[in-house]
């Protein structure tokens, strides 16, 4: 047996309790893998005095995380603080520069500052492991940084945030409004609030940025990636969703075109038949293609205190282990900068939404709307926009009425979906602001 | 950057050829990563002559594979030769004794002797790396050993043979039977010559037999596994199956119990919505649930050169980046036996089909059996055995032609189903043996 691994660790929210339990329970059987015993021996937190359910008396307290990760005495510094600057980056960068390991969870912290700190780590020939950063106990850093090690990756996508599906899933299953769906979320816990940063894709781009610096070897770029949220969802796009033999989910998507890399967070059209449209609720997924493998599948629990727990422990075991890699798998000095790639030349089906007029000639000049910007359609629908009991009450009137029609079109670009969108709103035929809905090929 | 790696490669098939290319292909790209080059520096196959469609000039030549392990130039032993004993057993000890590092394919030799193996590995402070040896490329090894190494794992279970995920895929898609599609499965590629190995389950059970020892730190058993294969499964099973809302899967099973571990490969029924269930064609899938992560699902392909290539070469990258571990996670001598859980105690649903002749206090007879073995019966369904067009012919003689009945248990033991079965097949009243699928609760 070696030396004992001591743990510095800051932050006792659902996770870090979490993470001070397992260690307990697991003693013995992680120092038998890892050949050292492994132990808690500072830990920090807001406030010292809360009831966490759990004795805290064994472990020196620290009032400040970065008097902490200084101290002499601890190996590894786990940052379970949060937050994309202030105690936790603090904290972080005096680990590192002290010579101790990090692990954390903070997915924000990574997506602002990895590449630094990544640097930083080299330096001072440390660790940080980061598992839990991503879909929580769903091992993809792992699988990306080194079980795929040996492809050329084209395309990484996922389901990254549950709240988000489990909205979509309910809305689905049930039939309910965003809105409905959101305050059930919230009452259950699963989401904030504030729930802006979730709904709105935030928190997706966050864990795709990690994902797009391990797959395609560049500067991790979370500031410049597309970003479209949920909340435009609604009853009638699951609806056609799912007589079109789709369902939507809020897709994270990296994927490397001819002008750079695509990043991409946008509710995202599926075919039901797809591995990732069976995800639903709260579980998260990651799809990961690869020029051997094919595609490789990873679903599971992507929040939740032992879930992230699971991942946070393992990734001390790592570094009790002695397993020590990179942080973002290469060194930092040979990531490649990070080229966007413009998402008006995205190329790929969509689905579109239309209020329209119901007047003589409305369709036919919509058509040929898409056909002056090379769209071809893979089908056109009529849907009725209203419940059956307004639709009896109003059938008398019902040519003057605005009507849902559903576009799909073949593989064509953004940028002539754009134009041919607005070409259709100047001519008038349309009531409301066209819905549109990019298409994934699976 | 460091001194080269350099690699000995034994086996030239598919995967040794695509492991070559890919090596060579990724260059420089492995190198970055990995902070040294590696190289082939020799190999050995079977025939030197053969054209494989890839120049072999450069490396040295060797006739004797135990000749290339022990060779004093080489860093790594590929064992790609295949077989449980023979040349790839001798040359995989040799290349150990040697103090070299193995990556190996082989899920037969591991089944057999991976725990002599492993321990020789650690005495002689070496690694065994076999990704490829269990769902090809899918990180399965790493995702037990590694990224889930926090968690107390209760089962892992999975679809780990494409050949006869195919079969049942066709079966249940395309309406044919077992030998229908088993010749399509040949003419494809995706089956032997002589299938038994897998369409009996004996593949599936040498992987699960790693991957037990792996979740559950047991010394690897792989001669006592309950072993039931997919020859007997029939149309008038999918069909049923598919009413009930289920699929048919042959699984490997490994799951804790009070008793033991159970070890069981057998065709299962999965209910439809859940995940192990969308897996179709020649894909593979491993589920592990565990006790701080919930459920995790993999999935990927399971077989061909470039899908085993990308594992064998990622288990290079690991050796050449310095990342060492256990080979079966801890040290050989922290194993425990394996304790096999006696099968009759196996607890779970049961669908069973069974050909009767209808008359009148058949069914009766039947359910009182079951009852006698307080097996509580969900449904009791009676389904046309025969044809449209035979039914019509002999609707005149209905009641004497024998009729299928499929029963589904609730929870119940294996010891009462087949004494059920026993004094069932007493009474006279089927005409065939019984069928009998286990229902896995998931």
């Amino acid at each position: 047996m070696g030396d004992p691994l001591k743990l510095g660790l800051a932050g006792l929210g659902t996770v870090g309790v979490s993470v001070l339990k397992r260690l307990g329970m697991m003693e013995n059987e992680l120092a038998m893998k890892a050949g050292r015993a492994t132990r808690v021996d500072a830990i920090t937190a807001r406030s010292r005095n809360k009831d966490r359910g759990v004795d805290l008396s064994s472990y020196r307290w620290f009032d400040d995380p970065v008097a902490l990760a200084k101290d002499a005495d601890i190996d590894v510094f786990v940052e379970l603080i949060g937050g994309d600057s202030g105690p936790a980056e603090e904290a972080v960068r005096a680990a590192i520069i002290a010579g101790k390991h990090v692990v954390t969870a903070n997915k924000a912290l990574l997506a602002k500052h990895g590449n630094e700190l990544a640097r930083l780590a080299e330096e001072n020939n440390v660790s940080i492991n980061f598992e839990a950063a991503v879909a929580g106990g769903i091992p993809v850093i792992k699988t990306i940084r080194e079980g795929l090690s040996s492809n050329q990756i084209t395309r990484v996508y996922g389901i990254l945030n549950g709240t988000c599906n489990y909205i979509l899933t309910r809305m689905e299953d049930d039939g309910l409004t965003f809105a409905e769906c959101l305050e059930d979320a919230q009452r259950l816990g699963y989401a904030e609030a504030d729930p802006t940063f979730d709904v709105e894709g935030n928190d997706t781009a966050h864990k795709l940025a990690i994902l797009t610096s391990l797959a395609f070897g560049t500067e991790i770029e979370a500031d410049s990636i597309f970003l479209e949220g949920i909340t435009t969802i609604t009853k009638a796009d699951i609806a056609a969703a799912d007589e079109l033999g789709y369902r939507i989910k809020l897709l994270g998507v990296s994927q490397k075109t001819d002008t750079g890399i695509e990043q991409r967070v946008h509710p995202t059209m599926v075919p039901k038949t797809s591995e990732i449209a069976q995800i639903s609720g709260v579980t998260n997924a990651v799809a990961i293609d690869g020029d051997a493998v094919g595609s490789i599948t990873l679903a599971g629990p992507g929040a939740g205190g032992d879930a992230t727990a699971s991942a946070v422990v393992a990734d001390i075991i790592d570094i009790a282990r002695g397993l020590f890699i990179n942080p973002l798998g290469r060194p930092v000095g040979e990531l490649q900068p990070y080229v966007r790639a413009k998402m008006r030349a995205h190329e790929g089906g969509y689905y579109i939404r239309l209020t329209v007029n119901d007047r003589p000639g409305a369709f036919a000049s919509i058509a040929q709307r898409m056909a002056e910007r090379d769209i071809s359609l893979e089908s056109i629908v009529q849907r009725k926009g209203r419940s059956h009991r307004e639709e009896a009450r109003s059938s008398a009137s019902r040519q003057e009425k605005p009507q849902d029609v559903v576009l799909l079109t073949y593989e064509t670009t953004e940028e002539a979906v754009r134009k041919a969108l607005q070409a259709i709103k100047k001519d008038g035929h349309i009531v409301a602001s066209p819905q549109m809905i990019r298409i994934e090929r699976l």
